[in-house]
């Protein structure tokens, strides 16, 4: 048998490497290194510079720290849209799937995390300095900031944090409305999720 | 919305990358996109430098083809096992398969692939000539040769296509024991499957 079941330590080593992806496991990451060992050497080139292009050339927009291809992002260029309107998410995919329901047309603050102290990040990780200051050179009378974060302990403990840093500059402060999920079947919701379906009640319309 | 639903050229660049290899659709390649995004430089680029070199700098073994470190890998310049005995598989992943098995102890010859008209891979783009110089050189009557390929249509019609070059040398081709895997249910065994097992029915051993 080989020394640590690889016959080769280059492919030990890769096999390392992709397996320390998140939801990677070593039979996956052996499978997708041997993959790329059968790909043309340009073809595996041209994938791993796309990865080093990203991490290393990549720009977050000054104003939402959204990454972007320009020094202010395309939402935030974007005259047609709500900007006394912030949306406060953790993370870039959030963004994505905001812009995805198209039911959305303010502007955005990436946070880049959550407050979780037991991964050690503390608000100063975050980039809440930044919102504050963004919504102190706005003026903040006249914003709404949407704290959009997940419904978990973090979640929630990051947005009370958020909501006390901005709500002396004079903001409206809403958070995402939680309830049954669109096709949800009420037997088998949950009580707390029932529960704040049934206080956010909504006036029913035809 | 974003341009083809992504906010940074750059990372559609790597999303497409990515979801080239196999099993990774785009959400999950957006997903390990990302993930790369938010690690440190340095672990990305060893990363992808972990690739480049599996690629780059890949050896294989000049008797049997497997990949190795080394111009003559450990298996064949092991003098412990039996030279005599040459298994031929598919791939390397197929080596890798049988050593852990633990029951093997000859060498093995790494065809590099099946021989399939529909995906345009013919005998000379496997090392079917290497396989047979390598006979003639031990002298075939003293060897036997194991075709140990898949059970399909491509396995059946390269173990054929190898069998009738190697066959005027003179050497012993056998070929894997087929029938009902181990736990295996009688019951929900194929035909085919089971009347393998019977017409190869085997010596009872207590």
């Amino acid at each position: 048998m080989y020394k640590e079941n690889y016959p080769s330590e280059l492919l030990g080593n890769a096999v390392d490497a992709i397996s320390g992806l998140p939801g990677v496991g070593r039979r996956s990451a052996l499978r997708l290194a041997l993959h790329l060992l059968s790909q043309p050497a340009e073809n595996v080139h041209h994938f791993t510079e796309a990865i080093n292009a990203l991490r290393d050339d990549v720009v977050y927009c000054r104003e939402c720290r959204m990454i972007s291809d320009t020094d202010l992002c395309p939402i935030c260029s974007d005259k047609g849209r709500d900007h006394s309107t912030i949306c406060v998410v953790e993370s870039v995919r959030d963004v994505m799937s905001i812009e995805n329901t198209g039911q959305y047309h303010g502007v955005y603050h990436v946070l880049g995390g959550i407050i979780s102290p037991i991964n050690g990040i503390g608000p100063s990780d975050l980039t809440i300095r930044e919102l504050v200051d963004r919504i102190g050179k706005a003026g903040g009378e006249s914003l709404e900031v949407i704290l959009a974060l997940s419904g978990d302990v973090e979640g929630e403990t990051t947005s009370f944090y958020i909501y006390r840093q901005i709500s002396p500059l004079g903001v409206k402060v809403t958070t995402l409305a939680r309830g049954l999920g669109f096709g949800d079947d009420l037997e088998y919701a949950d009580s707390l999720t029932l529960g704040r379906s049934i206080a956010g009640r909504q006036p029913f319309k035809v």
